[in-house]
Parts: structure tokens; sequence; C-alpha cells
């Protein structure tokens, strides 16, 4: 049961600039109220779409309790349905992927279109109306080829983020790719600190030996490094206005963050010796010096746009102390294995730093158990975690004061 | 702890002909009140007497968190007791099946007698009273060979249902048989689940090639098959008569199920080829087209009664979403193994029907767990879900309103 | 949750001389109220300090969900604290032991000095009061060679207990020891069990036959096993009493116990043929029938001083149902592996026992969820246990009242 005054006085006790009072992140209650606050009300990145190219082709995913089915319908429209029978409830697709011409149900075969309706239940009586037990909607957005899902009925505005980040990924053609590998790590976390370790690079220089082959890490303007970074800077961004990439960062708010920023001088993917990942580009790239766009958005993904290949993270919580982490490494489609690329130089530095910040955000949760335990300040360089608590926070507000007048969050 | 104003409002929500509210399968809470208002009220079936055999044997069980131990007295009675010692409450039986003369305690080694009586209870001071110290009876019933037990102080009638069912049971001799195979599968599912999976055959067609085989699906009466169906009965009732062997089904109402049905033309027993399952035949039997008996009974048992062997199927509850299925394959006490059956041959049908059960009934729990879940409509032939649901309703009325006047349940 | 209603009906319910009501040994919230009650509140044995020999040399447990770092300052200080970075929260040694010259959050590298104090933070802005922001200290308190920590804000008084015990222990020296053997045990019992199962040798015949080649079960003064014991006693304490060793009862009362105890004539140690374990003696001793000093204490240890090992049990809860037993055996310090003693024969004996005990524990804990149990009585010979429970009775009583009038409990 969740108990919304427990809520409101954790939400009391928070001090922006800090991290949470601990019942956010350790009460086992707290994430039956994050799965109805955040995940069955907000937009959640689910996947790219060409992980569903032909119609019929399907995948599924759980947010929270509820099974979730996303497919191409046959007229190439992107659908996303609740995968539970209206029969007696059985979950219908079982594999994370597949391909059906229509969907059955295992238990007593109920038929559906792909469009959701039924269109055969044997054995139902003749007066049975099937036209009221079709399966229930999930709102779809596809943005830049990735695949947005809400449950709420009624979802909060996206178009913003559409608006935004579009000029800075379509010139990488998500469309026109495939999946090169893709995999899943259960890290032993509540989710928010799953997304806090990504929202900062504070923890890299001690963490990250693989990325920081490429990658800069945050550095203060001022000083010999800052100086140093914005003239490489400067000479990568003069590059891409010639080129037409967009690159300054995008007005996203508490919302999502878009940039697009260069490697280390002469690095150009995220290999470990920061040479090509893939010798075919993306789309009619012929520059492979474009750095990456860094995406993300509350509350469950973030993503990274190469010259030669696509990396989406996509997480969901399974219970206040683990999280699933998804991770697909995307090519172009005409990219062949073996020949353009090879799996473990595209994905050997992703996979080191995934394991390396599950085992942080497993440690940082551990501790937050203890009863020394008090909310402590973030750096300077942690801005974005504040922005996301500030998110979060505005959530629970208006979730454990649902007749209070509307809080504005700015979102 | 049990939220009674909860399951009123559970049961104030249930429309009849339809599944049950979402928090009748999947609350974690409802499991406690599953087991006080069901299973500790009820007779359940525990095993058959032939695995209790001699002075001493005895057979262990838990319903719910209360450790059982049924015995065979010298006298060569019947009994069950709580397995748990008087002293600090230790489980005194381990094993799941064994002998012993006496109960010893493993931890201080009490003493007791096979009915129950401390006998022994060393270093206890001379004025300790060991009468008051005896083990705790359980009620326990024969029927058939089939024992049952029940926890409650005073256990609900169960003279019905032997006086029913002992007509059809009896000519299989279930008494002069021996376990040929037993194995028990944990299911990821509320155990409602796995009674309703066994109440209906309309998910057979789909899911159960190797029962279907044998079984007769469930047929309308006035289609081609519904005629030809009638026809078979007619002819093998007709010789059922003459043996004398009751076959129409019996008065049961929602407490329990007994009919003899027949099998596909030429199909004799539950193998994949509908062969015999074991050549020696049970009790005095020379004819083997016997159909079988199928019985079941509230709220934990299914039993096949065939020519040739016996199966019972046995569920108990260990969680709100796991249930433990024990199945055990019963022949002629004298038949041998290699010579008139062959223990992969007997078992394999259900086997294999066990495991797809047990997969449809997970699939349907991590359904339901969904908030587009809403309870859906039960087909016509799924009638015996709605008298176990109508019973279940009654049983949990009864519960939740402990002093409101007696609820006549229709048991 | 902790509801102390629940919790004051079960101190009303709870009878002297009977095991506790149910509740306390089953209920899952009952292991909350037992961290906070008792082990965030009391003084707890940790380990030896021949674990933290040098500066820099750390040890770490978990008290419930508090992570706890034990270690050995520069000025040969043992200081203990939360294991817990003041930054964002994340545990910090991560190992059970080890050494280093500073403490370093492996998350974002915070620098914590040996003491306690934060002397770096990396990135955080100049005005930063890294004063407030050192670790929690944790109270520590050495006593022969024992590390006792307590989180508690004003520990209680531990000066009894060392003033009893040092007599006894002193003249094994267990400052000049070092660990030949470590283990840990998890029992799947509640710590209230396997205490109890500590308090009384009522168990042993039945149970441990490798410890009783050495130990004297508990005998009746009056019989001719107690008078058999009664000479032998006055033989090895005549002994004792020249040697200078303390061996009489201590006054513990219920908060622990200090005695010398003889083995079996002809017994010298904890093997499995009662001959040494370990040539080297510890401290200055030369004679090696010594018995051993027998000690325990509320809530978390028990030891025993031999003249060439000694052993410390520690128990610390994981769940209501979960209970971690390390073990450690300590030698001299200039023993020879391979020379003075061998692992294998010096540990069998209790490791063995120790799994005999667990077995016993889970038993216990399993029975005692029954429906059927009631609290029992105990027997004169579990007269320890009696001590136990009127501790813990007490501690319960004042952690369910907290503002009524001080209990005096008798500790």
């Amino acid at each position: 049961m969740i108990d919304l005054d427990h809520i409101r006085r954790l939400l009391a006790e928070r001090r922006d600039g800090f991290s949470l009072p601990q019942g956010f992140y350790v009460d086992p209650a707290m994430h039956e109220a994050d799965i109805k606050a955040v995940f069955e009300a907000d937009w959640l990145f689910a996947c790219n779409v060409c992980e569903i190219k032909q119609p019929g082709d399907f995948l599924t995913l759980e947010v929270g309790p509820n099974p979730v089915v996303i497919l191409r319908d046959r007229d190439g429209e992107v659908r996303a349905f609740h995968n539970t029978c209206r029969h007696r409830g059985s979950r219908i697709c079982g594999k994370e992927k597949g391909r059906a011409t229509r969907l059955v149900c295992p238990y007593h075969q109920w038929v559906y279109e792909l469009d959701g309706r039924l269109i055969n239940a044997r054995q139902m009586p003749p007066d049975f109306d099937r036209d009221g037990y079709g399966l229930k909607p999930v709102h779809v957005e596809v943005i830049c080829g990735m695949v947005y899902i809400c449950l709420a009925e009624t979802p909060p505005d996206i178009s913003r983020f559409r608006a935004a980040v579009t000029p800075y990924i379509k010139p990488h053609m998500p469309d026109r790719t495939k999946v090169a590998f893709e995999m899943t790590l259960i890290e032993d976390a509540n989710w928010k600190l799953v997304i806090e370790n990504n929202r900062e690079c504070y923890h890299c220089a001690g963490n990250h030996p693989e990325l920081l082959v490429t990658l800069v890490e945050f550095v203060l303007p001022d000083d010999e490094q800052g100086r140093k970074f914005q003239d490489l800077l400067a000479r990568k961004t003069s590059r891409w206005d010639q080129l037409g990439l967009p690159h300054r960062p995008a007005e996203g708010g508490q919302e999502f963050r878009c940039i697009r920023l260069p490697f280390h001088e002469g690095m150009l993917s995220f290999t470990m010796d920061g040479g090509p990942a893939c010798n075919k580009l993306l789309g009619d790239f012929t520059e492979p010096d474009l750095g990456s766009v860094r995406m993300f958005r509350v509350p469950n993904n973030w993503n990274h746009f190469l010259s030669d290949h696509i990396i989406h993270f996509r997480i969901l919580p399974l219970s206040h102390d683990r999280t699933a982490l998804r991770t697909t490494w995307l090519v172009h489609e005409d990219a062949v294995e073996g020949v353009d690329y090879d799996v473990e130089r595209l994905t050997q530095v992703w996979i080191a730093t995934n394991a390396e910040d599950a085992e942080l955000a497993a440690v940082n949760h551990r501790g937050i158990r203890s009863m020394a335990y008090e909310p402590g300040p973030y750096a300077p360089s942690e801005f974005m975690i504040r922005n996301f608590l500030g998110w979060y926070a505005a959530k629970m507000e208006s979730f454990a004061n649902p007749h209070a007048p509307m809080q504005v969050a700015a979102e």
C-alpha cells in the first residue's frame, strides 16, 4: 500500500542540491509509488524502430507489473498494446522479440488483429460482443527512430522534445540501422541511483578507464584543461557548422538534454583505441569525426549518436532495489559483420563501462540503507542530477497531492 | 496482516461468470487469507494410504506454515498430527517419507508414541505433566484409499463426498496399489489459477497434444462432433452398466465432481499411443476399456482412476504466486516394474501435460498483474470454474464477515 | 513499519520459563524491531584485535542495514566508523578485510583520514566545509583483545563486563594471537533461536558426537555422573588455583557468563581425539590441561579460551529468518601452520558442531511457524535461555514503551 503521507513527509525533508532522503531510495513500498507516479504516467523509451521493421514484428517489455507489446501493423504503423488477454488475463506474447501475423493468446487461442481488434474467440456464445474485448492500446510516438510509449490515459506533451532533438539526430538516419548487439544487465540498485550515475562524469576518472580513452571528462572552463577543451570545441564545431550539424545544447530543461560534443583529439568512436567501430558510416556521412550527440530524457533513457553507430540505454525498475538496463548497439543497416564491424570491438567499451556503473550503483544503494546516511551535497559538476531530482520531486509532489492545484513542473 | 475490508471490497466487485478481481490473484497478503479461510479450514487431500502401509510409516507435508505428519499407528489406524514438538516447537519429522517406531524430536529427543502421547521428556522436572504435552492432532478421514486431513478445530462434514464417490472408486481397489512414481512441480502462479486451469479443457486443443491422444475435449452436444461423442458414450456406458460400474455425474455441487467418461475409441490409458500403461489391471478388473473416473474436490485435488492405474494430483500454495503440485502414479500392488509396466511409458503424458499447464498458469499470473487486467468472461465450457469461484467467494465471504449470520455455502 | 502495540501484546502473552510467543520468532517485521531495540542499541562483539594488527588494517561488517568499518589508526588506536560516504551515501570499504593508508570512496574518490576526517573532496566548491562531513563514528571498546562496537549515540555501560572477564581471559593473551581459520555460516533461523541453541547443552547428547569427546554435558549434582564430575572439578580447579587461574562463575547476571570448566579427564582441546590442537600454547602457558574459559555476552557472541587456541563465535541477524554466524579460530601468533598446528585438526570439531546446530535452529524455526505452536516449557538445564529471554523481554519492553518510566533491566 502506498502511504501518501509518508511521501509528503519525505518531500518536505528534501533539500535542493542534496541527495534524496533515504526512504526514496530504499523503502520497498516506494517502488509501487514510482511505478504509478512516473512509469505509468510518462513517456518511456522502448526500442528502436529497426527492431520491428517488418509487418508483424513485435517486441515486448514489462513496465512494472505491466506487460506491453509493441508491433508493426500491416499498414506499416507502429502500435503498442497491453500484452494481456481480455479473456482471463494471460500474457499473450511471451518472447522478447518475434514475428506474428496475428496475436494469439497461448491459453485459449483468442485471436487479435495487429490493430488490437479481437477477431476470434472460439466457444464463446453467439451473443458475445467481440468489439468490447479488443486489446487495450498504449500510446506510441516514434521520434527519430526511437519508439516511445506511454501507459497513461492522457499522455503528457512530447512535442517539444521531438522538435528539439530531431535536427541533431536525423542526420544519423536511425531508421536505416540494424541491431548489431543487445544485452540486458540487472543492477542491484534503485532506478534513481542508476539515473544519477548516468547524469554525471564526476565518477569517471576513478572508474572508467575504457570510456576515458575517448570521452572528455567534465572540465572547469577557467583552468588549463578547460582552455584546451575550448580550443578543441572551437575547431570541431566549426567543421560541424560547415556540415550543417547542430551541436549547441538544446533547451531541454529538466526533461531532456541534447548536445553534440567532441571526443579527445583524434578519437572517433567508442572503442578501446578510439578508432572507428564500424567502417560503414551512418546515413550519408563521409566525415567520421563527429564526436557524439549525447541525449537523455527522463525518466528512462540515455543515448549516444556517433558517426558510425548509435547506442541506446533503457532502464526499467524491477523492484525498489533492482533495475534492468537494456543496451542496444546499432550500425548502418547495410554494414556487414566481420567486414565493416566486429561485435567485440564495437561493444567492449560500454560493456565494461556498464559493468563498472552497475557496481557503483549497487554499493551506493547498500550504503544509503545505513542509519548513518543523510543526504549529502552534490558537486557543481553534478548539476544534471539536480535537474533530475527536481523533476522527480515535482512528479512525486503531484502524485502525493492529487487534489492540490496543478504544480507547474519545469519540464 | 489481513485486511478484511480489502477482501470485502474485492468481493463486492466480483461478477459471476467473470474471472476474479485482480487482488485475489496477485496481492501478496491474500496468501495468508487463503491459508486461513481455506487451507486451515477445509478438508485437504494429502496422499494415498498405500504410501503409509506399515505401522510406523509416515508422510509429511506443509499446509502453509503448518508442518503436518500423517502416519500408520501400530493398530493400523491412520493418524495425523501437527509435526511440531511441544517443547520448543521444532519440526519433528524432517523427511517427506519414512518409518519410525516412535516420533523423536531431533532437538532434545522428546519421544512421542505413534498415537501422539508424549512418553519421554528427559531432564524435565519430576512434576512435569507429560499428558498436557502430546502432539496436537489433525483430523483424518480415509476415503477410498485417499487420506484427507483437516486442520480446523471442528471440521466440515465430508460424508456426502464419501458416500457419493465410493461407488465409482471402490472397484479400482485403491487400497491394493503402490506408488510407481511421484513428482512435485513448483508452479509460478497463484493456486486458484492452477485450479482454474484444471477445471476446463477449453485450453486443451491448443496446448496438450499428448493428452488429446486419449482424452475427448469438451464438445457441444448438437454439432457433428457432439453427436459422435454421444454414440461413443452410449456404447461404452452400456458395457459399464453390464459391469456394474457407475458412470453418470455424481451430485457434487460446488464441492466435488465425479464421473466416468470414455476415452477416444480404442484408447485405454494415458499413454502416448493410448495403449495400456500397466498390463496388470487394478482390483479384479478384466476389462481394460473403462475410460476414467474423473474426480476433483475443492480446494486441492483432482484424480483419475483408470483400469490400469490411478493418478492423484495435489496442490498446496507456497505463496501468493507459487504453488506446489504433487503427482503420484499408482499401479496394482503386485505389478512388477519392467514386466507389467514401464515408468516412462506410464508417466510421460501427464509429466508433459503438467509442464504445459504450469507454463500456462504462470503466464496467466503474469498477465493478471497488469493495470490493464479486468475480469474477463468465461466461456460456457468453463462452467466448472464458475462453480469453483462461487465456492471460493462463499468461503471468503464467511471469512471476511465472521460475525455475520451464517452464509450457507452451496458446498 | 514497526507496530509497537503488537510488540506490547506479545510481551503481555509471554510466560517466564516458556519459549517466546510465536511472533517474536517468525514475524518478518520483528527483524526491524530487533535491529533497532537490540543491535543498534547494545555493544556487539565484532572481531579480535589481531585481525587489524597494523595501522590501516580494516575489517567490515553489516549490523542490519548498517555497514561499519573497524580499523587500526596510525597511532595504534582501534576506531570504528559508519562505512558510508558523506557525499551520496556509497559504501566505502567493500572487502571484508584489507589495508588502506586512507579510506577512499570508490564512487567519487572522497578521501577520509583513518581518524574519519574528510581530507579531500575534489570538484567541491571552495566554500565547502569539509569539517562537517567526516565519517560518523561508532563507539569501540577493546576488552581482552575482543573488539566491541556500539552504534547507539550513548552506549550502555560495559565496564562491569570488562572488569569481570579480564582475570579469566588475560592469561590466554589474546593480543598475541593470529587467525588460523575463519568461516561464516548462514543459518535459516531467527537469531534468537541461534542464541537459544547456544545457551544449553540439553541437545548435545543427541546431536554433537564430535563435541562430546571433550565437553562434559550438563549433569545433575546428585546422581552418579554428577558426583564424578564434582571429583573431576575438584582435581582440576586445585591445579588452576595453583596456577592463579580463576575458574568460579563470574557474576554476569543476564548480561554475560564467564567460567572455567574442565573437559573430560585426559582431554585437552577441541579435537576429535581430545589431544592438543596446537603444540604452541597461548601466552606463557606450560600446562595444557586448562579446560576452557566459556564466555558469552548478550546479544551476539560466545567464546572459548583454551590452553592452545581461542574460538570466537559472532552472530548477526540478516532477516527475521536468516542469521550469519562467523567463527574464528585463533592460535599463538608465533605458531607455524603445518608445524605447530594443522587447520583441519584445529577446526573439525566446531565446523561439524556448527553445522549440526544450524540444522537444529532451522528446523526449530520451521516448526515454530505452525498454528499448532504454543510456547513450551524449558527444562531446568535450559536456565541460561531463561536469562537470555528475560534480558530480551526487558529490551523489548523499553523499546515498546519509550516514554514509560525507565525499566531497570537486570543487565
